[in-house]
């Protein structure tokens, strides 16, 4: 198929490049006469603008991208969802990022963005990020952030947010109030936003029923490969002095729980029960169903879109630095019983 | 920050803006000294070239398109995420669309696609994609396309898809040999390319050990929104004469079988036995454990991604009209046994 572009427009119709072009951009100068003519034999021979000529002219590229620390977890997943159908219906393209919780790759993907190649960027953090400056040199360029979930304090912007604190107190509460009160408290990253709440939450509670537990025997930090992390819960489980409590920050470290407990016979919620951050899509047909606090996370992915979009295009609305904050849900099932 | 560009490059190098440019570009023409000099004030500014800029000059845009119909699935998600991490370590930027299970949706991206704003595409078909027109307008543009697990035969291109008829055939002959003779089939539709490649499994096997079933009454399409699917699902099972197996086609299905069996208080394995296409990260914690054909996703997605990228690197490679057939797993567990 010969390839239509504005010259051939033109020839065709016997007229400018420049008086095509305008009447393509509905140009005042241009009669309507005109224009219907130029719009008509353009859909005739199929004229399809090449978007990145636009973008060069306008400096827009009606794209955004999405840095997501993992793919392989349903809460990034519904965010990435709720994300993508807000810009899609915008009239907005998604590039989509993995940072693999690494901050070399997530400088690199910041590096890549900082040429104009997205109008904005929606982001969670990587595990391992402790420096932030490939976040202010984006900022620097002109290209705005919205965070998600794992946010960045440093950066003076729009954060989408759940309660992260207060679940986190109630989640442990729950397990209090359903008689458990050793309970530990499985953290993976204390440096990482969400974590480091809900860990307050976690304390709070603790404090308020007057629950005094030795934190290095009770707070455990779950990083590295599942392996790692298996073996630190079994180590944990396999105490004589074993908690009857276990509340973990995201739902991997409660799958990995239901293994160990699986593997030392250990009942669940006999002897711990267990209650976790999830989005999990069977949770509740789990043996024992698992009581989670769930996040509104396909909202706050489009959200964090809309903000984004309402900022690039409408310039008189200004991105503050502000916390977007979302309720989770606290399902209550077996598991917690 | 000040914006720095060719223009002012040139300023600072009191030099003209076509040598900055043919030395950034690595031109024979300029001397070795005079690009490191270019080179080290670009560095210095942090000079970064407009990517689209690029893309119109050598009509590449380093950009992929993944087109999935559905995102709250774990089979795509673990696709997206082996195309996503093939392209970034390709130098690729991969945008991402949902076409929702809607052809109408699928045709509008297909659109978007049409004016160069990719290099290529990946897609897996939307259910309810019955023409395929806007397929062949965007190959007959020039932008090749990869079609993986939900292919579309007519269209002449590589497909990454499993070995759906020996995976329905083995999911059968194992129900069959633990004791179910009368074994339901849940399909998503007999269009689907997998679907109806996975059925014929379903039947040989059956025909093999010379089982007869009324194919209406045991061949189930359940397509619509959860609770049509949950219906009759419900429906199947409520009956006197139930089956006491279920083939499952995809994974959503067989949770709904599990809660349907939930509320009828029907026994998974001892009333029914239930396998099920299936990546579900936590098929081994349900109740009972669930017995699976499991793909490989994440190997699914990062074949197609090479195919595509292979191509497009490299213009004596061309994508032929074959499918790269890889093998899914049986993984048995509690479900059947």
């Amino acid at each position: 198929m010969e390839k239509v572009n504005l010259k051939k427009l033109a020839e065709v119709l016997n007229i400018s490049i420049s008086t095509v072009s305008k009447a393509l951009h509905n140009s005042h100068e241009i009669s309507e006469e005109t224009k219907q003519k130029v719009m008509a034999k353009a859909e005739e021979l199929g004229y399809h603008p090449n978007p990145y000529a636009g973008s060069l002219r306008h400096h827009k590229t009606n794209t955004i991208a999405i840095v997501v620390p993992q793919l392989n977890n349903y809460f990034f997943i519904q965010a990435i969802s709720g994300a993508e159908s807000k810009s899609q219906e915008a009239g907005y393209h998604t590039l989509i990022y993995n940072s693999n919780d690494d901050i070399t790759k997530e400088a690199s993907i910041m590096h890549q963005l900082q040429n104009g190649r997205v109008d904005g960027i929606i982001m969670s953090l990587s595990l391992s990020t402790n420096t932030y400056q490939h976040l202010h040199s984006i900022i620097q360029s002109g290209i705005p952030i919205v965070f998600f979930d794992r946010v960045c304090h440093e950066i003076e912007t729009a954060k989408v947010i759940t309660d992260d604190y207060l679940s986190g107190f109630k989640a442990t509460e729950h397990l209090i109030s359903n008689g458990s009160r050793d309970i530990a408290y499985l953290s993976i990253g204390k440096s990482i936003s969400i974590d480091n709440k809900r860990m307050q939450g976690y304390m709070e509670a603790l404090s308020k029923h007057n629950i005094t537990l030795d934190e290095s025997k009770r707070v455990i930090e779950c990083t590295g490969t599942k392996e790692i992390r298996y073996n630190k819960i079994h180590q944990l489980l396999s105490q004589k002095k074993r908690p009857s409590g276990i509340f973990c920050c995201v739902e991997a470290l409660a799958l990995i729980c239901y293994e160990v407990c699986r593997e030392l016979k250990i009942r669940i919620p006999e002897d711990v029960k267990i209650i976790s951050f999830s989005n999990l899509p069977s949770a509740h047909l789990l043996s024992p169903p698992l009581t989670t606090i769930t996040q509104p996370a396909h909202e706050m992915g489009l959200q964090s879109a809309s903000l984004l979009i309402k900022y690039l295009e409408n310039k008189k609305f200004v991105i503050t630095n502000e916390n977007h904050i979302l309720r989770s849900e606290l399902v209550v099932r077996g598991s917690t019983k």
